[in-house]
């Protein structure tokens, strides 16, 4: 097994790769909101790239579905929830399905979508997407989803704690040993050290310190978000 | 100052970027080589991006020069220097114009040419460079040259440590503190660790092991080695 890490996920080229599991990370905060909505009951994810198309998928599709999403980081005008993990409560979302678009998250899942499968991870679901990995013994590609096309900090370290926990069984490329070194060197105050990163930074600025708190929890949820024909939802017990 | 690192040379947009300094590193082997080249007396050393371009240059401008390079790492057939650093010895180099093609480290170079400095940096000249940036006190951009294209651990550690020793007068972008942490998990075995990224991995396999403990070391050499005018040579006492 060989791991590999997409700095962004413009350096995805599926194309010109064997048969792998791609695995998307967008920790601030995409991937960690789908997953407590997932957590908490929500039917299905349907991430979309531009608020037209969550517009469309709500009238043609999923006319009782809940609008979700951001822009630079805040809800969108009309939408039912932003982006923020404390929004997607059980009261809220069980038994729901969410359009969801984010700037980063969303656009990065699609680049995937031509992997033998897709996984969403995120720190609070890291223990569990690096079990699911072992049990397929695919080859693996991490995609950071990063910021505005650029490599986010949060979202190597979450790439890093996947090559460190997957080391055992994995040959790292390059890129995953700079990951899984950058993650060593936080790993003893993550939580503090973060808030140096440029999103992190924004996030706190403009009022959702909590949320960068939430998100960079280890192993809240033993979930395993998959992404397959279009959609995003629990992968079964007996995958 | 701010100080942001392009993990490949593709990453590198200078035409959407301020006045800044460019920082190019290949430590295996090229920046490295020519660093022990200059501290060994060549007068200067230029270098071009194929075979044909460095035969055309000899012919034409510096009929006395040294043809040196490398092609997936040898020596290339008819070239007087491949690209280990104990080839360019005083013997050898001392008064000479060395005309050098190498896979990835040359490209860097050529590419950064639009900075309003190019500095060629390595670890064996690692303190020097980190001094004349600081004077200097433009903006920083650090280009990691890579190996075909693709990000070298070895290249973002080198980063790593010219962010980290620059981190009390700069402001350092989420690439430059990837690198920073990078730098700083590898710090106390980097020569023992270095064998487990590909390249070094590579040099070793194919009996440059040597080459590869010799460019892991720090700040052997007070040099500066300035790319201008399509020539890298010393940078003088005044500036």
């Amino acid at each position: 097994m060989n791991i590999d890490v997409c700095f962004t996920p413009n350096d995805y080229q599926a194309q010109s790769l064997p048969a792998h599991v791609a695995v998307v990370i967008d920790v601030l905060r995409a991937t960690t909101s789908l997953t407590v909505a997932l957590e908490n009951g929500c039917k299905r994810i349907v991430p979309v790239e531009t608020v037209e198309q969550a517009l469309a998928q709500k009238e043609r599709s999923y006319p009782e579905a809940l609008l979700a999403g951001e822009r630079q980081a805040l809800p969108i005008p009309g939408f039912d929830l932003g982006n923020s993990p404390f929004e997607y409560s059980r009261q809220v979302v069980l038994g729901k399905t969410i359009i969801m678009t984010t700037t980063n998250g969303t656009v990065a899942l699609h680049r995937a979508s031509g992997a033998e499968k897709v996984y969403a991870a995120a720190f609070v679901n890291n223990a569990a997407i690096c079990n699911a990995l072992r049990q397929i013994g695919h080859d693996i590609v991490v995609l950071c989803a990063g910021t505005a096309g650029q490599f986010s900090l949060e979202d190597g370290l979450c790439a890093g704690l996947i090559a460190d926990r997957l080391s055992d069984c994995c040959s790292l490329s390059d890129r995953a040993l700079a990951t899984q070194a950058m993650y060593r060197d936080f790993r003893l105050d993550i939580k503090g050290r973060i808030l140096i990163a440029a999103h992190a930074h924004y996030l706190e600025k403009i009022g959702f310190g909590k949320d960068v708190t939430f998100c960079m929890q280890h192993d809240l949820f033993a979930l395993v978000p998959v992404f397959a024909d279009g959609i995003i939802s629990l992968q079964s017990a007996g995958r």
